[in-house]
């Protein structure tokens, strides 16, 4: 299955914190085709490092399909013989180096100033990041989505649709998901951040004409990575580890074979991070509750949609306890809402590398 | 019951790595009374961020006692009216600033240059530590212990006591602990070294006549905190928690209020760490193979002590897994190895504030 990136532009928007943005670019790519109701569109929200390649391939001989190629497709769980399935690039996106990737944050420039918009540029919630998918719909003339499934912060802004924008939902479907933002993810969240608020060549976010904080950027990376795997699956890609390895036990300088090629992996998605697009993603992330009212049940109470959540058991980033809570939760409201557990060994990457256990499960939930 | 830290000083050491120090102190308490065969003293090793004062107070008004005082005492689990109970401070302490610390690394004078060690400092093992406290033992008259017992960083000097000096180890408690630094353990230690090394005021180490590395310090010590902990208690402590907080919702540079109040302990606590230490600790955690030689089974093989582990359930550090690897290897080698977990809400902090849940198990044992 062949795709192609898009662009969508948008002329004026104004955040939910209150600042207007003159311009908003954005990239898109989509599967199937829209029917002449246009009432067969799944919306596919983006994970915190990935974009909107959500499935197939730019060129025959890509190395790898989109992250969830296995469940998106003709004939598979989100069937492209019968849905439209789009998904968009996000504001801020981890990416914007990438050439992949149409964004708009703190890497693009500022069209009032002609210079980088830098730490002017607003800060962004996961609202702003549904609300620039929303307008990208609409000029498409789709104002009813089948469904939106989303995993990880995917799941956040499959959510915030269902909560902000009920009457436009009929199916939400939360993958490694979460409600809301709660003290001990906001501070693994800061623990992200530090790298780059840390790193000299940060300059406050004013580094666009200057040695980018690469350093930073790699070692958040590197967290993030970490975050998202499994012992068991970092100990099986690197299994003839072994700790007493000479180099190491002779300098503090050395580091362990492990260490090196885990941060050289790192350190090429670094050269296409953005410092600021990740500080941007991390407050997001930190900023969620879903509703973005004053409590999670008050957001919950919106929502229309049937619900379907699928947390990953070993995941270690977002436990499934906090998928668990907001079900709970919305069961309690009185909602349709459904709970399914993803097996496998990756942990939090479950949700993508393991979606296809949940696959019967996720097309069932969006034929009914 | 009142304690006070004792002054050890050894005249040349001999690194696993081969290489000679000068001279070596490091502090030591004690509790109860040492018989007159010598034979029963109990030897408690301290986890990473810790020190020698595990039980008892320095003074009637201290606000805490040592961190295991709920398990060492007079008719406690380790009852010191039965025991001679014996720590140290271990090489390169992470405290060298704290005045109730007495350790020799990087931070300490090398009396060859009358300078600080810096990274001059050999590179050190835990068996490198399991070294000094044999000397300081033997400077008391004592060739046998009744037990050794230590959680988290401990329980690898707990172990390694038992597979180098097997003769002289009745009984092996590892609590919260593991057998060997698996790869992904390696590489999260190395996360808590990167803030350090790219921290520019670290200076390869040589930054003890100038402004040293705080804020690098600061995110490591933030690291190894909330790793220790569970979002159940992090959620606990701070429950009036909001995601949308105003400040950070209109800046990026403005912190959440459980940011702010976490980052503000973990500069106290910095302030007493040494950044080369810290660097020296993390290095001899991921270098930790029990027995230091090609493999575990090859280490545990020469195992005579009986054995407990006691780890936490709801550890992110050190799983649980570790410790029941360990002692499965154990028993496959024909070796006595018990197995029991702790149960809290701490996470791996559960060694440590939830140890009394398993007093009983741990008294038994001592007594069989």
């Amino acid at each position: 299955m062949l795709v192609d990136k898009k662009h969508f532009k948008l002329q004026g928007f104004t955040t939910f914190n209150g600042c207007e943005l003159p311009e908003v670019n954005i990239g898109w790519e989509s599967w199937g085709e829209l029917n002449a109701n246009k009432d067969n569109a799944i919306l596919i929200t983006h994970y915190f490092s990935g974009n909107s390649h959500a499935a197939g391939c730019y060129q025959q001989d890509d190395p790898l399909p989109g992250y969830w190629d296995a469940l998106i497709g003709p004939g598979k769980a989100i069937d492209t013989n019968r849905y439209f399935v789009i998904s968009s690039d996000t504001l801020v996106n981890q990416e914007p180096f990438n050439p992949l990737v149409i964004t708009t944050g703190p890497a693009s420039i500022n069209p009032a100033t002609g210079r980088h918009w830098g730490l002017d540029f607003p800060v962004v919630t996961i609202r702003d990041f549904v609300g620039v998918q929303r307008a990208l719909l609409a000029s498409l003339g789709i104002n009813r989505l089948h469904a939106v499934v989303g995993p990880s912060m995917g799941s956040l802004q499959a959510l915030e649709w269902a909560v902000a924008f009920p009457d436009q939902v009929e199916r939400m479907v939360s993958v490694i998901g979460m409600g809301e933002a709660d003290a001990w993810t906001c501070l693994g969240l800061q623990q992200w951040a530090l790298p780059i608020l840390n790193d000299p060549h940060w300059c406050d976010g004013d580094y666009y004409h200057r040695e980018p904080p690469l350093a930073g950027v790699q070692q958040t990376v590197m967290q993030i990575s970490l975050s998202a795997m499994s012992p068991e699956i970092i100990n099986r890609t690197f299994y003839t580890h072994y700790p007493l390895e000479p180099g190491p036990l002779q300098d503090i300088r050395s580091q362990h074979r492990v260490t090196q090629r885990f941060m050289q992996d790192c350190l090429e998605k670094a050269r296409l991070a953005d410092a600021n697009h990740l500080l941007y993603l991390i407050r997001a992330n930190q900023l969620f509750l879903a509703g973005h009212g004053k409590t999670l049940s008050e957001g919950l109470q919106q929502v229309q949609a049937r619900c379907l959540f699928l947390p990953s058991k070993g995941d270690l980033l977002l436990r499934s306890g906090l998928a668990w809570q907001t079900h709970q939760l919305l069961q309690q409201l009185g909602k349709s809402s459904e709970y399914a557990e993803i097996e496998g060994s990756w942990g939090h990457l479950d949700g993508i590398y393991s979606i296809q256990t949940q696959a019967a499960t996720l097309q069932a939930f969006l034929e009914r």
